[in-house]
């Protein structure tokens, strides 16, 4: 029965939104191939949280890809001199931990594998709500992107249609957990910390913690994250 | 005065059309970037030739970013498998030579640097003439792109324009060749061949080699490549 589902590209960070995010697409019926991407993040424990949120949850087939975002420097998830802020302070600001061009770089790798797979569906976990900061996860970026896939690609010029999944994109953090929850994610196995430590301790001071936080808070849910 | 030039990335390959799309960026009075990729292709004295089209030219720096799109399989650039065609026979097929979401890929990560060099323009030697086979070739393509740019970014936000230059997007390979003439390329730098030996000498079989023999031809200027 596997041989009829439809494949889907799942682009897996090893945090609680792409781990929910693999969870939903599962359950819509896909055969999932997960993408993770070594890119010079200074939280590197995310990859041994993506491989444990994939062997979890179960995919057709997981592949990490080395690429030196950090080559080109300017943010703070990339390069070692600048310090991740733990003001926890709001801000209608892009910010600093904002890595230039991430969504798109991501996509379009996912768009080449999807291709060679024949796989016309990727998910991300992108969310419109608790990172508005970020240019390239309104909903407006990912359209834009959906229309670039069916001009770049041979499955796009023969007319068949891309989807770029974003199921996330309109949920509170509460929801994602929730819902999550649901469909058997083990929060425990993600990390969300911009600064973990190399046993995969959060900092509980970094915004991303924050909102992890505030986001188990509100769905009434225990927080299984290991802090420091 | 270098100062005050804007700044560009150019995709530099280190062939013939983006060693003169280079010349043409730098007529236009950008401070140019170069940016390769070492992505697995089979013909990685590509790279070679992009460090002396790079040196020759003069640029405000040269990165090369290891990328490895091998790891999805798919194209006979790629792929040790699949044998690049020698049959010099024209199609309309999207050539086995296609590599999924290349410009995709090579454009988001331009963009990522421009992102921090605060730069607006990206060069990319695409051309619709001889390579029609491609999707990502195409001028709707470029524009899908520009446009994608536009919400990616936040200088896009900031309502700051990309602008995506293919300066020789209509133009025929004879063309090119007279305008980097004029401009003082010096194409036995460069390399076209997609099965050219460690040596560097091309193979004259290939469709790359055949398009650049005639285009040579055409133009009624001696071709400088070394075969083998």
């Amino acid at each position: 029965m596997s041989d009829v589902k439809p494949r889907a590209i799942v682009l897996v960070s090893g945090g609680l939104d792409s781990a929910t995010t693999l969870a939903i697409a599962k359950q819509q019926g896909f055969a999932c191939f997960a993408l993770s991407f070594d890119y010079g993040q200074r939280h590197s424990s995310e990859l041994a949280a993506a491989e444990r949120v994939t062997d979890a949850l179960g995919v057709a087939e997981h592949k990490t890809i080395h690429l030196d975002l950090g080559a080109f420097g300017g943010s703070a998830l990339t390069e070692a001199c600048i310090d991740v802020p733990k003001s926890g302070e709001a801000s209608d600001e892009i910010p600093i931990t904002y890595v230039p061009a991430r969504n798109t770089v991501f996509l379009s790798l996912a768009l080449g594998w999807a291709e060679v797979l024949g796989a016309q569906d990727i998910f991300i976990g992108v969310n419109a709500v608790d990172y508005s900061g970020y240019p390239d996860c309104r909903p407006e970026f990912i359209k834009a992107f959906e229309q670039l896939a069916s001009l770049a690609t041979k499955a796009g010029v023969e007319g068949q249609p891309w989807h770029i999944h974003t199921p996330l994109i309109e949920l509170s953090k509460a929801d994602i957990i929730r819902q999550g929850i649901e469909l058997g994610v083990d929060y425990a196995a993600t990390i969300s910390c911009y600064d973990a430590d190399v046993r995969g301790r959060a900092c509980g001071l970094c915004d991303s913690c924050r909102i992890r936080q505030a986001g188990f808070a509100e769905a009434g849910i225990e927080d299984p994250t290991k802090y420091r």
